[in-house]
């Protein structure tokens, strides 16, 4: 089984975008690439840009029932967590599913691919085990088969509330399977993923896994790819420290966890030394998020320069719009430091669509735009409304990250398969109705 | 001449939605303002939740050519404004007419109803005068009324390239009228304005209006409104400080311009006794910009909690979008002070419509929300897609600032008359192609 399509235009990885590129799907993969090529009889014609799929690298599908409730009040950081923590609590594996399939499907509308889902919430409300202790898990992955969407089940342990304290707080417990050897064995069940999903390792934080089970997470690794929170708050920061002498990188440094597999989440106030040990690393940067919680600005423009393969996350799903997490990377330090131009726009989008997959075991790094060998997920932008009039090819990367937002994407296919044609969603036809009885079931604040 | 509309849900001016509110629209006003009331046989329905038209504060339409084109390079504002400079000197009143036109009719898309605009492109770009010296202005007006948005024609005078030197640069020289006198008698010539339009003063900036000057427009103003832009970056301030041993916001002071119909646009860099200065009159952010052009972060909080009137604009339109801008200013004032919170989103709303038309003489700054005797400029957001899915008319003030974007906005009215219906712009019926061959015309970097 193959199929040949003719992009009107496709981004191959630079600052420009090239005319007419046919390409084929075969066995789930991109072959036989050709630029300047015309469309011959039988191939699938594509209109505006073609560029590979977006990876939401990380995702806490249920928080899209928090969007426009959690933003009027006043507080941080950890006042939010607390409204978040109400919704957690009223999850079980149907409504999870049926959540997470219509934010998946919203993704897909805009553009995304494949989601590093960071999934915490496994055991029932009111203590005990599922028959399936996956179950939870198990909702995520059908909830991404059923949107059309790639998922790395990005499992997390939560094992304590902090570093000085050894259990977690009651509203945690359901995230908690008590020990890391439990939390291993469960994640082992998963084995190696199916078809359009693989699983990876989620020590929640430096908070919620302590020194020596993060050893033990390395240790037990295997292929995995790990996904952590680093330095999301100052707080964190400084209660790691007085714990261990160390900062959150330091500890996972000493944890034996640095390296192209692990992925630190946010990174946001990180030092000198931490920077310079995460350019082995991946970072994925959340910026919407980070404005929303007043996390802070972190340093990109130095963990790029460091190594760093950056990727980039919806996280709490404020809003769910990659071309706009990309821009922010950008924006966020041209506020902090008074300098424009601090990414090239093709890093940015390599960050959003590479950089992602790269992270969570999908791809390499440096292998950016539409390419031979390549999973055959991409999607097309339109170029027909009215953010991008005036496209200029040879600018093709700077108007999609610094123009674009989700409601340009047109078309998605992922592992070759149409899912959006149109901006209609083909197997979830009325995703915003579906969206809107979803959070109401699962109750708000 | 009158008609009765019935909305789903309005917006009064407060955190929450109501539902079933009638109005009437009656000499270019809404009237008989009815909540909870059924729709009558003869109303005309409105879907999803009524506002006031928003209200784009501070607008250059044509650097909507720029958009895409000039994010990729390195260098600060004072690089950007080079590149701008030459699409200023390539207009004609032809050009700049259509692509104003496209640019208002993007704006009438994205829910706005009035604009400020900032006009500087007065002369000939080979020196001398247009047969009707005001011919660049009127064709502004003309664009806002071919686009169905009213205009507050805030005429520019640009006199000197900086607080030391008497002459424009030579890419200036187009922006001036030479001296003070000239450009308040070509001003003058203008009157009040007509249907759909009014006439401001813009003294540009401290740097290209000096001291005496600025006190001869505060002796001039008459009943018009003043904007400039006021500590947009810091070596503004040090030049004004070192040529005058004011800040540009003392120099205002001094001049005798301070006041309710006053508008400092960006007010990014002052200080705390600018800011209790500015709390007796209107500043104007433009968050997007901002963030685009490096400038920084302004103390939004404090000048609001001086009493400052908060308006907002799309400025350079890397993006247009009010809502965005709102959500913008809470955003980054998070990140600089790590707090939530900062600013209700029922008073961000009130600064993308009724503090944007407060700062343009058109209505005063309390009466947010759908009001009796408001100018009948008002807009429909649709609740219909995937961005608004989850809707909380509790909450419906916080959906409209942090989960709305332009494209959510399905029908305005401007003057009572409809200029945007399901998304479609009644006059312009493509917008998008038009506008692209608007900015072809113009040429590019």
């Amino acid at each position: 089984m193959s199929a040949t399509f003719h992009a009107e235009w496709a981004w191959r990885g630079g600052e420009g975008v090239v005319a007419d590129v046919r390409f084929t799907v075969r066995d789930g993969r991109i072959a036989d690439v050709t630029e300047g090529a015309p469309a011959q009889p039988g191939d699938e014609p594509i209109r505006g840009v073609v560029l590979p799929g977006l990876v939401n690298a990380h995702s806490h599908a249920f928080h899209r029932a928090l969007r426009g409730r959690t933003h009027a009040g006043t507080g941080d950081f950890w006042t939010w967590r607390e409204q978040m923590y109400g919704v957690a609590n009223r999850l079980d594996p149907d409504s999870y599913r049926e959540l997470a399939t219509c934010t998946f499907a919203e993704m897909a509308l805009a553009g995304i691919t494949g989601v590093g889902e960071f999934h915490y919430v496994h055991h029932p409300a009111g203590g005990g085990r599922y028959a399936d202790p996956n179950e939870m898990g198990r909702s995520i992955v059908a909830a991404g088969a059923a949107a059309g969407v790639r998922i790395a089940l990005l499992d997390v342990a939560y094992l304590h509330a902090s570093l000085s304290s050894p259990d977690p707080l009651p509203e945690q417990r359901r995230f908690s399977d008590g020990t890391i050897d439990a939390w291993l064995e469960r994640v082992d069940l998963l084995g190696a993923g199916g078809d359009g999903w693989t699983v990876g390792l989620a020590p929640h934080s430096v908070r919620a896994v302590h020194p020596a089970e993060l050893t033990q997470v390395a240790r037990h690794r295997g292929g995995r790819v790990v996904h952590l929170h680093v330095s999301e708050q100052p707080a964190e920061n400084e209660a790691c420290l007085a714990a261990t002498g160390l900062t959150p990188t330091g500890v996972l440094a000493e944890a034996g966890l640095l390296g192209r597999h692990l992925t630190a989440v946010h990174a946001t106030h990180v030092t000198a030394a931490d920077v310079a040990l995460l350019g082995g690393c991946g970072v994925c940067m959340c910026p919407t998020t980070e404005r929303d919680l007043a996390d802070g600005i972190g340093p990109a423009r130095d963990m790029a320069a460091a190594g760093t393969v950056l990727s980039l996350g919806s996280d709490s799903h404020a809003t769910i719009d990659l071309f706009e997490e990309a821009r922010a990377v950008e924006h966020d330090e041209r506020l902090a430091t008074g300098r424009r131009g601090l990414h090239r726009p093709a890093d940015l989008l390599a960050a959003a669509t590479v950089g992602g997959a790269a992270s969570l075991g999908w791809g390499r790094s440096g292998d950016a735009g539409i390419r031979e060998g390549a999973l055959a997920d991409f999607i097309a932008v339109s170029l027909d409304g009215v953010r991008m009039a005036g496209f200029d090819p040879a600018h093709g990367a700077a108007f999609l990250v610094h123009a674009a937002a989700a409601g340009d994407v047109r078309d998605t296919w992922m592992d070759g398969r149409c899912v959006v044609r149109d901006g209609r969603h083909l197997a979830v036809p009325d995703v915003a109705a579906r969206l809107g009885s979803a959070i109401r079931a699962v109750g708000t604040l």
